[in-house]
């Protein structure tokens, strides 16, 4: 089952991250919860990772939505996207794919809720892929 | 997909909610982030719904692990566990199903984390469940 929408950018890590938060709000995305996993192995277990960050993004409308569609959806909830350094200079963006929600509830009635934030979290990586072009 | 470990329980929601963060701990699972979905939608959007809260519970070695075995697995972490209310007495617990990770991804190599993980948080709640009949 395809579970992520990804791309990868010749940018570092840092300037990625502060991009990622900045798109997904432009496409109505609010970032609910932020993980840094780096530093949370680091801390409890002192094993060094890439940095990496889990963004919980949460669109209400559609967490809504889904939630009358599927009253355990809350267990798929936030949306996350992931931000994380592949090299010094090269970052990947994944976000969990909204579709994977129907595959795994097997619930018809969220296609339309995870289209919509599918569309957006599309929309949110184009972004990020042509700004590390144009700069 | 079976995609939840679920009980529920004849006790309120609040007393349920400060139950399942410590038999979580008991189990090995700290909490990272904690999302109060009926506060954030009735803020965003002036709707009411039931009590619910999204516990965000990781075990470190475990998700280790797990981002060894499949680098995008933060996407699936941390493993939710949704507390919400289904009457003013009676409160459902529910938690991913980590053997979900193994369905979704493809990736056979997260079977025994899923495995670990899973046993774990039936074990909470099933501490839940008992807990409810004792007292």
């Amino acid at each position: 089952m395809a579970y992520a929408i990804t791309t990868t950018v010749p940018r570092p890590f840092a300037a990625v991250l502060q991009q990622t938060r900045k798109v997904l709000a432009d496409v109505g995305f609010g970032v609910l919860t932020e993980i840094d996993i780096q530093q949370t192995l680091k801390m409890k277990l002192d094993v060094d990772i890439p940095a990496q960050v889990i963004l919980g993004a949460c669109r209400p409308p559609l967490a809504y939505a889904a939630l009358q569609a599927e009253p355990s959806i809350g267990l798929l909830l936030p949306c996350n996207v992931v931000v994380r350094a592949l090299s010094a200079t090269s970052t990947a963006i994944e976000a969990l794919d909204p579709q994977m929600m129907v595959g795994v509830t097997g619930n018809a009635s969220l296609a339309d809720v995870a289209s919509d934030a599918g569309a957006r979290l599309r929309a949110a990586l184009d972004t990020l892929e042509s700004e590390s072009i144009d700069h």
